[in-house]
């Protein structure tokens, strides 16, 4: 079997919502058997998380209300892309916006999708270190608690579930092992 | 600043779509500064995902056309849950369905959430070994490509983007880690 004996081909494209920071879209597709279904589209912007070190062994984390789940997550720092930005950039703004510091020096370590069974999500993750204080400038609609947490209490919090967020367990993980030149 | 200080408070829920895998509702709420904002909430009913271990040194993949990303992803297996069923069930459910291997043991590694900004999914994170071959039962809109990779290929697989999927990397590295009492 090949590759292009996967692909699903778009018959009838259907947008249902245009919003704020997702669009919905449910399209027919035509299946690789030959079959029609439906597809639900969540088209995303695109995202960035950030593991920021504060010392080669203390990351900073933040404490926020997420509404679709209903409860206060503890996560990395991360935002969505604005429209042009480029995701480092992104990374850099929301780092400060969210935590009051700047980055010094900041890697990416990969890019991955979080849903792609039905979003289109891309989300850039950095390491940032040599961090320098200037001032937290959260957005209107963010309010958020920072953090500081020792990696290896960071470690075991994702083993214990307090920390119960995908991209910061992948950006914690990552930002431990030997990925793109690691250089904590 | 306390926790309840974080929470946002529901003043019209407002259904927009009620769909196959997700429902998109838009709620105007009450932020904890007192201002009103609009939330973006894709409900999801959860999900699973499946690190099966072949040999303590290889896993199995699959390779999936990913509609939303308009590309073919590699992932470990994984799917959504059926309304009543325990995530367990329908972890061993899919590994089968997908791959056509029975687990002789399972133990969840975790539950987190994917993309919490704006999905109320929560996805639970197994690790399968003791694995018996049976007859492969895709759903007649999957069409899948299995394959064995080397844990070692698959760590450099992460590292080079061949896999970028959130769950999938969470589930390699934890699977790797003494996280939930590691037995590989």
């Amino acid at each position: 079997m090949s590759s292009v004996d996967l692909f699903e081909k778009t018959l009838r494209p259907r947008r249902v919502y245009d919003g704020k920071v997702i669009n919905l879209r449910v399209d027919t597709v035509k299946l690789p058997n030959g079959r029609v279904t439906i597809r639900e589209v969540v088209e995303h912007p695109g995202a960035v998380a950030v593991v920021p070190f504060l010392k080669p062994d203390v990351i900073l984390m933040i404490r926020q209300y997420r509404y679709p789940t209903g409860e206060i997550l503890l996560e990395i720092p991360a935002g969505t892309l604005k429209k042009g930005e480029k995701p480092k950039d992104c990374a850099r703004r929301e780092l400060i916006e969210e935590t009051g510091y700047k980055p010094g020096e900041m890697r990416k370590m990969l890019g991955c999708y979080l849903a792609p069974g039905y979003s289109s999500e891309l989300i850039h993750l950095y390491k940032a270190k040599k961090l320098v204080q200037v001032k937290k400038k959260p957005e209107f609609d963010e309010k958020i608690q920072v953090i500081q947490v020792d990696l290896k209490e960071a470690l075991k919090m994702i083993e214990t579930s307090e920390i119960k967020d995908a991209k910061t367990i992948c950006g914690i993980l990552l930002a431990l092992g030997n990925f793109s030149q690691s250089y904590v």
